[in-house]
């Protein structure tokens, strides 16, 4: 397959680069940047050099790289992927976005916690966290790509919404990530000097990774569900942790949470259930699309505890990615991710 | 006054001898360590040269010790603390227990969360958070200095609980510390490559400072508290956040709760309000004995969020034992103690 | 072809599982850990769940693990190696050690530095730098896999000294090094809160990586060898920069320099020229076989200054012995091997 | 005293400001930033909120801001200060520049390396490192403090160059700093993802404080100097490990070498002598004013090796400029500087 991505020098962008190296099914057939239209890749991230020289393009040329591409991925800041949505709608190929602009079946709540107008409302596309999705993402035209905090906690908190064992209402999700989810764009609040042997919160009651975590956890439970989310910026480069806590509903075993979680994650490959009692550590999965799940029970509080953790660039975007495209092109999921965490 | 420390060569009772280096009325008269007896605490802790070259003796001679001391600061592992509460019970000496020996009002609380029978429950002990308990501090024979997790939590609930802003039923407290707080034993799982770029839970449902936040919200509040508490790992040396959930009463409205911090803490100088969307950062803190804290109010899920950051060392050990000996020697609580955070 | 790990519990024998994951021709038969003998290697190590879960065996049996195996990789600290090739001496199967044991061409040199008596003089090895001794390989019953700090410093150097390009006599290697490199075992000094945020040396004028440097030096020079290596902990896992001094002989122009390098280095894959004036960075090859260099001539002093970058536990560990293994298969080098660094 | 800082929101700046607060005979009257005029400092920098929320002037009004103050600390970009010091000449004030400006006793080396041109070549100026500069500094209008890694190196090399025991033609300075030293401005190549988990070199051959360092050992050993300096960025926030390599003379022996160092450090409150075989460590001058040296004998190669560790930011630049200031005042040269390392 011939596969393109806009918006190539971001760290998700790269990331699919990275992991398309060893994808034996996907040529990189173009990859652009406004800012750096015209230089080599390997002068961007040197990382590259000997593997990917090729030459960064601009995007006007959206259409034509579209039809000569089986596959486009979008590494776009959000608003900007309805553009080439729109522009390539006619044609053949089919787009993996990986920001924002089509996550959400409602566009009103992309809208008010985005705070952009949404101008391809009539997309036909899908929401794409693999495991949750699959049935839907083989045959869409348009995939939005799961937010990295969205995949950790969708994926930890999806077997007790669905099989109705939690009270939705009270649902908290604290969650921590790696400083590369906030992208590579020149910030001094996130120089080393600033961040380093330092620990915060940001976003508290308005992260626009709310509104999505709500939307799935809606939608498999069947009830409305509104919940606090927090996240926070830990001092290393990559990985999230998700802790999620809610109320197990009245006379809930521990042996129904824990057949809850293997009925729907024994068979995939990427989720690793560690059981109950179980601790992930982003170590585990980093530069991995794996996610880990434990989960605890509190018997004092009746609460649920679980923890997620996944690398939130690959897993949380260029693996879920290609994970989405292996599956929308009918491949083996694995190709080109099936590689262990890098540890230590 | 004439200090020693009994058990010196842990992170805690170095942070002591950092802290008491500056202060104008403290002269330290003895150092204890078993596994060090007979060295230099400078071969222990090179960056002590020139400044503490003392000897470490043994605390077998801890009557001695006492008889010499005004005041004993005892850094040692729970459930040794009170053998020197014990055998000093009878001398003029005070004592400062950096550990868990002394914080409970009820032994058995203590007894079950620590798996240890307490020897010593005659003892007049109190509780060791300054700003909370500062008039039993002045005359107390034992403090029982208040942990890290706890004091980072309870200053954040306090002025909720007291006021009776809200539900204790439904309180949940996610915290996050640095590695310092782990010790310095040599423990494979706290290798720096085990750690570094890595982020985990640990003790879910079960770390034993849950008690001691439970035992302080119950009492502010008059009602009992039974809570979630998480603590996690966070790859960096020192510092500590909480994050505290809990839900508002009804008709609470947020300058309510503004009120309740500016009053319990508005007067405090090591208590610092952020104010209702205020970030605290562990940084900000770093070194020194602050309290940074900030409140968001979620409408959406009618919660309050309270954020609060110490550094572990100092405001959660070393820096709050000093802070309670300035109270019971009746000085300014800031002698000693007047750092500005070391950033970045 | 059957492969088995001798000691894979270690960081550099879980590196050599991770890598062969990836694979195709070679299957792991048999790992051995004499402290977690009966364990399952992902109980060790929690990020090969679901992928390695196979128990760990005793070393006891290492004639039948030989016999069962084309290639034995040893994991084992100095000295414990050469009882291995002594015990499968008569055997067919071929061996890689990952430690000092073959390293030496002169075993008078190796108990001179490790303080060990070596036991296996009469053992056919060869030194395994796969860019430098790519012949010998070949055909090699044992292989001395060449050490992380001496591989990133060899490769540096060797162009200047095949050339006669320096002065043999002035040559400084001033060498860094991620924490990996110190192992797994539980030291204090290794701990997260005494590395974080600090930087030091060790080993001055004593590393035993010293005379591996030399040996190598002399043998490409044809001038015998003695430099100044100053090996240190940065605080990070993973990562080797090598920064090499040495004067430039009379009357050698930058050019020669720039077509030394590309005379040796320009058709090998893992080595990849910055050229003059580059500068590379450990990240650039995390996780990855490849060897970043860079030189830069101070006219000043006439001197080459030459940086070299790789990651210790690949090219200075696990994938040197894999791609030792490539060659001495017969098989294409890149072979499991081919992983772009994982950035950021 | 009453002192002012002009640049008050660099790193350097900023940490004048956090030493003072303990200094008992300073007073800070002014504070200047061009980018954040009338803002607090503690809104820039949280973690003197409570300590200093004074607002921040502009230098327009330099000459008053000078008029109104016995000391004027400079901590510009380079070039930037001259114009402050032609300014201010005819004013009584006193000035301590952070910066290059005032270090060069000739003009042409400032100029050559620092591109720029020199515009009050008349000042009357003296270098700013108090241990081997004291007497000059006593009376000094204008205090050309001394940089970072030129502190440490010179300290280092310092005793070796006065008393001609080694060969000045060969001294090789291999440099490392904390990512501090790089300024609190917005680049993409400083951000945490970047730098984290990496490491490198930088301005090889061609670093502005080489003729900074060449300028000293000149002057110390009456022989000019020319050296190779290579300066590394490591992952942390703060602190220098120089390392230093240099020919010893034939004959001299190393008790020689102990002597020098004892001579001329053994009364220093500041420098502290790990004596040969010592191993300085950033983390034990962390926050501190003190220097660590050790030094090492390499029998073999008939070199001496170096180390000397500092804080950046405290011996590197405030720290330095507040002992500057303490021996300009007449006044004891701790005030405001004897803390202890924080550790870890």
């Amino acid at each position: 397959m011939r596969v393109s991505i806009i918006g190539a020098t971001g760290y998700a962008g790269a990331e699919i680069l990275r992991l398309l190296h060893g994808h034996p099914k996907a040529e990189v057939v173009h990859i652009t940047s406004e800012s750096h239209t015209g230089e080599s890749i390997s002068e961007i991230y040197p990382h590259f050099r000997g593997i990917y020289d090729m030459k960064l393009e601009s995007m006007k040329d959206v259409v034509r790289i579209g039809q000569e591409s089986d596959f486009v991925f979008i590494g776009l800041p959000h608003g900007h992927a309805m553009g080439v949505g729109k522009a390539l709608a006619a044609e053949k190929t089919r787009l993996i976005d990986l920001g924002a602009d089509y996550r959400f079946t409602d566009p009103a709540i992309y809208e008010k916690w985005y705070k952009v107008k949404h101008t391809h409302k009539e997309a036909r596309s899908v929401y794409g966290l693999a495991e949750l999705c699959r049935e839907k993402i083989r045959d869409a035209k348009i995939i939005g790509n799961a937010g990295c905090y969205t995949t950790a906690s969708i994926l930890a908190l999806a077997p007790l919404a669905k099989n109705h064992l939690i009270d939705i209402a009270g649902i908290v999700v604290d969650a921590k990530s790696g400083v590369s989810g906030a992208g590579r764009a020149a910030k001094q609040a996130n120089l080393l000097p600033e961040l380093y042997d330092s620990f915060k919160a940001y976003g508290v009651a308005s992260h626009r990774h709310t509104p999505e975590i709500e939307q799935a956890v809606t939608e498999l439970s069947g009830e409305p569900c509104v919940l606090s989310f927090t996240p926070h910026l830990v001092p290393m480069s990559r990985g999230i942790l998700a802790t999620c806590y809610a109320h197990l509903k009245d006379g809930v075993e521990p042996e129904t949470v824990d057949a809850a979680y293997e009925k729907m994650y024994g068979r995939e490959y990427f989720v690793r259930l560690l059981g109950r009692g179980g601790y992930p550590e982003t170590k585990n999965v980093r530069a991995s699309n794996f996610c880990d799940i434990g989960w605890h029970i509190d018997e004092r509080t009746q609460r649920v505890i679980v923890l997620s953790a996944i690398d939130n660039l690959v897993k949380g975007a260029a693996g879920q990615a290609i994970q989405n495209f292996n599956i929308a092109c009918g491949f083996d999921e694995k190709l080109g991710l099936d590689h262990i965490a890098v540890y230590p």
